[in-house]
């Protein structure tokens, strides 16, 4: 922390969820920020500072649900679209249109994941609990783990065996790596059998994931207590009852 | 049609779908643009010609899913990845990047509405028929229509109260509007009795919707064969039995 931070996030301060998308970028970058929700209330923080700017009461562009930064005059929302502004600021992306394009497609496909990773413990609604809904999750998890899991994998795979193999894009370290990270984490949390099954076939990834956990402001931040650990109110939940069913290939169809 | 088109539109030819939000921008511009998969095989059209770029057997960004559009030696996927790209060059967003980003913020927000609503009949899996998962599918819909449906417009609704009433964005017309119609016209179709009952919570989207249908290039185009009609194959898709079921609040929890 700094006296003048350049930059606010607000996000839930209980899980990592998508606001450490943004919160590993920061981090990598080591830039300046408050996470805002984190401070106490007494300070300006709270969920009470997050909810005012929900509720529309702060100029700026209104969200419509975290994370959002605030940059300045600029209040901007949807994970992807923060990276999008943030990544050419620190030095996390190619320089160039083709680069920032290519970049925000994979985050996109990042963002694509980890929806479907949530709707698993909420296929019915984000509005009912996980209790309420776990014969249908049961089911979501079977299709996810024998489909959806190793087509998003196996895609990324393939990109990163055609960029070169070190990393996401253009041979060199951005971003996207750093979500890459954060996603490959997340599975592994939720569901380590499945994950276990297709070790082989992702070794690329595996490798990146490594590399990227050792980078010095990555490993400084993973071990401190800005990382909060994974848990059960957020994306990736280790319901073992959805790592355990039988995985059979289902046929395609729309 | 022109001899040589700028813009090629890889989608996939009998849904309007995803792809449906880049085929309104380039419409609505007037820009010279080809729909591949809907020319005949014979001509390199057809869905071989999108499958060929899909399983990267192209140069380009390896794109996931449909759409992609192809500019040049570019390759761009992820529909709101491509109007980011877009929209500057046919003069339909602010100039500036705050004008750009608070557009990109409500295109990836109608796409997680566009994903909510694919998500009602096809709740366990994209994988398996609507017929294998009905019964998830009717509890998905409850959620959907009494929370998220209302929370979604109400949000856009607002947005655009805040934004001088005419537009979504900064007075002007631009992309998000275009899309803004889409989302408006898809849940009329599907959900037609929901969206009866909150019509008078959402004047001033469906004014909107109303003007976007008149502007001249968007008429001739809805009345062409270009415009796909909506149907059972598509994201929007009417099944009375998930329009139909009594729907009450639910409490609110993760």
């Amino acid at each position: 922390m700094v006296d003048s931070p350049s930059y606010e996030l607000f996000y839930w301060p209980s899980i990592q969820g998508r606001g450490e998308f943004v919160r590993l970028a920061l981090e990598d970058a080591g830039a300046p920020y408050v996470d805002v929700a984190r401070r106490p209330e007494k300070d300006g923080g709270g969920v009470p500072a997050l909810m005012k700017i929900l509720k529309g009461g702060a100029p700026g562009q209104l969200p419509f649900a975290p994370p959002f930064l605030r940059a300045g005059k600029l209040v901007i929302a949807q994970t992807a679209n923060i990276l999008l502004y943030l990544a050419p600021k620190l030095g996390l992306v190619p320089a160039g249109e083709p680069g920032r394009l290519a970049a925000h497609e994979l985050a996109l496909t990042v963002a694509d994941l980890v929806t479907e990773a949530h709707n698993v413990h909420h296929p019915v609604g984000s509005g009912l609990y996980y209790e309420d809904q776990k014969d249908e999750s049961r089911r979501a998890s079977v299709s996810f783990r024998a489909e959806r899991i190793p087509k998003f994998l196996g895609y990324f795979e393939r990109v990163l065996e055609r960029a070169g193999r070190q990393h996401m894009l253009g041979g060199k370290h951005s971003y996207v790596d750093l979500s890459m990270f954060q996603v490959i984490e997340g599975l592994l949390y939720a569901f380590p059998n499945t994950m276990r099954r297709i070790t082989k076939t992702i070794p690329l990834l595996l490798a990146l994931r490594t590399r990227v956990a050792a980078r010095p402001r990555i490993a400084a931040y993973l071990a401190s207590k800005r990382r909060i650990p994974f848990n059960e109110d957020g994306i990736f939940r280790n319901y073992p009852e959805l790592d355990r069913a039988p995985v059979k290939p289902r046929p395609r169809a729309k």
